[in-house]
């Protein structure tokens, strides 16, 4: 387990996209973009149900969380770590990231069943 | 051996960051960012010889590549692939890439070993 530096947390703190990197079945890496915030040391993003990530990460929970500002891409944190994945029934996470990234509501999506994924930190890289 | 979308290689022809995802020794995932441009459905980073990412992709090619444009996150694009790795002793890809990204030459570093990473896409997501 490893601590998230200030400089990671800021990253990841502002409304900046993240990247998140999981392992396909057969071994490949696979990657997408998703709204993140911390808890802690951990860091926090929300998926459905069905996704590849999703799927990836129930069998295969190791995965890799990279930020960056756009403005300054030349700095950026990455969390090596470990996924924990809960339900989340009343789409909590995703209504207070889209508040975060949006400004505006997510709203309700009916179907879509959302659970939050938890990283902690294995290993924190920043990159200056 | 797939295409690369109009949409796809219009992010990528951007001086859009994009994120690197490789395998570790361990079969964890790794990232990092890295400047980008096509070559035909070919997408193309450089990086140094001793980086991780090269000694990842040196073990084992596959490696997935996502670029979005940071005003419009939503639509993204990942190319899942294989490197093939080739030597460029003048740095003449990182030159060119660093005239696309900054506007600037990058300059001489002595001590750098620069490969070219070329990577075949065999499945293209676009996702919208």
């Amino acid at each position: 387990m490893a601590e998230l530096p200030e400089r990671a947390h800021a990253l990841f703190d502002a409304p900046n996209h993240a990247t998140v990197a999981t392992i396909e079945p057969d071994g490949r890496p696979q990657s997408s973009v998703v709204w993140v915030r911390t808890d802690g040391d951990d860091v926090l993003f929300s998926t459905i149900k069905g996704r590849r990530k999703h799927a990836n990460l129930t069998r295969d929970p190791r995965v890799s969380v990279l930020v960056f500002d756009p403005a300054d891409p030349y700095t950026y944190a990455e969390v090596r770590g470990t996924a924990v994945i809960t339900d989340d029934p009343a789409a909590e996470l995703i209504e207070e990231l889209a508040l975060k990234y949006t400004g505006e509501s997510f709203g309700t999506r009916p179907g879509e069943e959302r659970v939050i994924v938890r990283v902690s930190p294995d290993r924190v890289v920043v990159y200056d």
